[in-house]
């Protein structure tokens, strides 16, 4: 008798943008049972939160869960929770004030406590340190670190359940994502990457996010299927 | 003319128990300007939260937010947010059920977003590692962690802020902790240790929490002033 492998399960943090929709179809290829995971932290752009229920929907994932952080929002200190802060519409060398403070720290906390309540070791992020906007916990340093951390910080850690964050995404261009992506079967039309996205989802095709987008498809010779304003 | 000082802020974890009541009088007693930082993550013992605001009221802190951290309780996984899980009365060498998944990561995952966004980067923790009930993120090796891992994630960090985690109680005992607290002026009756206290604060006597608090006040030789159920 054969005894068949058990399935992996793994964590993905889907924001309903480019990245993660690749990060979701690329743990479904490794053969990983999906549980997805986004935060409603009061973003300006709601409609990524659509896009990444319906991501969630098309793959079929197992469970999916969105995460009140409206705390978080209420904290501000960044143009994507703060009305008052105007979204950037060129880019630059500063680190931009669509930062959202200890954001990625925050929800890669939540993915770690969720993980060890299904007992599930891996977890997926899509973050990328070639073409992004210069947030630092977005670097291969800070992904190190916090996974450092985090094997010294649970209950499963100390059992000897390890911690293992996955960033396939970390050292690829935007057009190698986007090929990447193609070659998975990614409907890019599902997702959301603009900044200040309409209801409808449709981009404004001016932010920091709309422009690295563009310039990817460009660069991937791939038809771009953004929906603008 | 004689420049004053600036005046150091700092942020401090209050759960409303013995230690963060302690480590409150210590950031006052070193001259910081308090900014206190409590979670409702629907704990069982809900006046826990009270106690917090009585101490915050108490040291005259300059802001005492609560973050309704609801969405970590939902999780599961925990005697303290989970009814059907009983909050065990004995001691053991295992880390117990009242264990929360990943809660002090993100607590000081809050912690260190509202300290980027009131550019402040000193935080102080209660967290102890002799007289405590075995959970793995209040060791010294989580909080080394931690702080390498904030010093690589934010934009203040980038531009060379550094943060700073206190954790002053780290190496003392219950007793010592105590002692030091009494110096300090503490008074702990307004605190609340007990992991199923009742609504006015009263503590059950039997819990890992209530023991290791009785244990600390019989060892200091200081009379008690918790309240029993």
């Amino acid at each position: 008798m054969t005894v068949a492998e058990p399935v992996q399960r793994a964590i993905v943090l889907l924001s309903g943008g480019l990245d993660s929709a690749t990060v979701l179809a690329e743990a479904k290829e490794c053969g990983y049972q999906i549980y997805a995971l986004s935060f409603d932290y009061s973003q300006r752009h709601r409609s990524e939160l659509d896009a990444a229920r319906r991501l969630a929907l098309s793959a079929q994932v197992t469970e999916h869960r969105v995460i009140d952080l409206t705390a978080l929002g209420a904290l501000g200190g960044s143009a994507l929770t703060d009305t008052a802060i105007s979204v950037p519409e060129q880019g630059g060398d500063a680190i931009p004030v669509t930062y959202v403070p200890a954001r990625n720290t925050i929800f890669l906390s939540y993915a770690l406590a969720w993980a060890e309540v299904l007992a599930v070791n891996n977890v997926f992020i899509g973050v990328n340190a070639v073409d992004y906007s210069g947030y630092p916990d977005c670097r291969p340093e800070f992904v190190h670190a916090f996974s450092t951390m985090a094997n010294l910080a649970t209950k499963a850690a100390v059992e000897g359940h390890q911690f293992h964050l996955h960033t396939p995404l970390i050292n690829m261009t935007k057009a190698e994502i986007i090929r990447r992506g193609i070659g998975l079967g990614v409907d890019y039309s599902l997702t959301v990457s603009c900044y200040q996205a309409d209801a409808q989802g449709r981009a404004c095709g001016h932010c920091d996010s709309c422009r690295l987008r563009a310039e990817g498809f460009s660069a991937a010779g791939i038809p771009d299927p953004t929906r603008y304003c």
